[in-house]
């Protein structure tokens, strides 16, 4: 019963030579999740075989560049390599407008049916459910509307019912928000934002980002299991203090790379 | 008095683990060319330790995905890390409304000042010189409206008397078109597409791309120096009979691999 985590990108704004901006993909029981899709998505699909024809659903958390570049190349090579089968997209709800307004100068290019489903701004709000998994998106606090997403695994049948579920939570971009702790209470696996140290914390603010402090502050006031940093400023070439400030605060944390995969074990 | 070509992205039209989509950076005597802009050409130009700031003119073939999904993040990149000077971009005439219909949901990612100029589809144009080279575009046979370029470079002052001046020949995406060959005649290095083998010879035709065998063909045809193959269909693991197939015909031929460097030496 698979429940893991790959990371295909973990800069911010800008890509370095060894960071691809964000994308990550989860595999709940063989179920493959694709959130966000910054540029070059594809090729790290190809970098680390993941097979695209198992993704049918994706989640874009935000209209910035570096989560989204990638969803052209991602939907044209699907088109090319003969994909048939439909695609979620759950995302802001002006993605859909942009996506196919992009495609109508390739009409070639996307011809695989896309279903856009506009995320909601209110608040808290289950988007999706199948046999294995159910997702809740949350609104956060960045200079443009931007979703966290929160994905819980469904146990079903009498071996597992000593079990809790596992959850992932994917919260960036945002700035320090302790009241979203409660969305995500309890979560086996937190990936916040981290985009830069503690000392930056006023540049961190002015952009609406987090420090890594304060990711970990995040993570404990959420009774997080485990958390994960990343969307690192390119500023930072050695990422390390910012995991020792983060493990001053709560020491299970991990930094993510790229094409680091974080196996979620039962408690 | 540098004359290199650097390769950023072998493949056609879809990405694998090792090839990039198209992107070619050409050095004249220091002065940089990017010469189409697949997805990830920024992450290859930071891979491979170029620097976006040489960079002042682009130039596009044609408008499929292949060729310009990294534009928007390299432009993008560029105005994150407080780009002022202007840039040139050569290319299609949709172009422009194309990029700027992008960034028009992103207002904040082009600040840079970018001028497009659009290509001729009559024939060959001189479209651009400096103190280093002259560029001359010409339109090549493909599904779209699409143009090749040659690069010549520009020899002055004495000890230069007795030298040719070197020259760099862009033809991709094309059919066979023995009739472009006097445009670029006796040219120093040729690239040319091999998208297939020529036993996928009615695949090649079927879709405006050529062979191996047909590459070279051309090579010999224009009396080129030396000729190197790419555009490879993701189909080919391993290419190596696409690059026997062309040296049978023109010995002195090579292929593209991500990150190649090839130095052009004077005759």
């Amino acid at each position: 019963m698979k429940f893991s985590l790959t990371i295909l990108g973990s800069s911010s704004g800008v890509p370095t030579a060894s960071r691809n901006t964000t994308a990550h993909v989860l595999n709940v029981h063989e179920r493959f999740f694709l959130i966000d899709c910054g540029e070059g998505t594809q090729i790290q699909f190809r970098k680390y075989r993941i097979r695209f024809g198992r993704v049918h659903q994706i989640f874009i958390s935000h209209l910035h560049s570096d989560h989204i570049l990638g969803l052209f190349g991602y939907l044209a090579t699907q088109t090319l390599i003969g994909r048939k089968k439909e695609i979620d997209v759950f995302g802001p709800p002006d993605l859909e407008r942009f996506v196919r307004n992009h495609f109508s100068l390739f009409p070639e290019s996307l011809l695989l049916p896309v279903k856009f489903h506009p995320l909601d701004l209110s608040g808290p709000a289950r988007i999706f459910e199948d046999k294995a998994v159910e997702v809740t998106s949350f609104p956060v606090n960045h200079r443009v509307p931007t979703w966290g997403f929160v994905f819980t695994e469904k146990l079903k049948g009498r071996n597992y019912t000593n079990l809790k579920p596992r959850s992932y939570a994917f919260c960036t971009d945002t700035l320090f928000e302790p009241s979203l702790a409660s969305v995500f209470e309890g979560c086996d696996l937190l990936y916040h934002e981290a985009t830069y140290g503690h000392k930056e914390l006023s540049r961190a603010t002015a952009t609406y980002h987090s420090t890594a402090k304060q990711a970990a502050e995040m993570a404990k006031l959420a009774n997080a299991r485990q958390l994960v940093l990343g969307h690192f400023s390119a500023r930072y070439k050695d990422t390390t203090p910012l995991l020792e400030e983060a493990r001053e605060i709560f020491p299970n944390t991990i930094e993510a790379t790229d094409g680091l995969t974080i196996d979620v074990s039962f408690p």
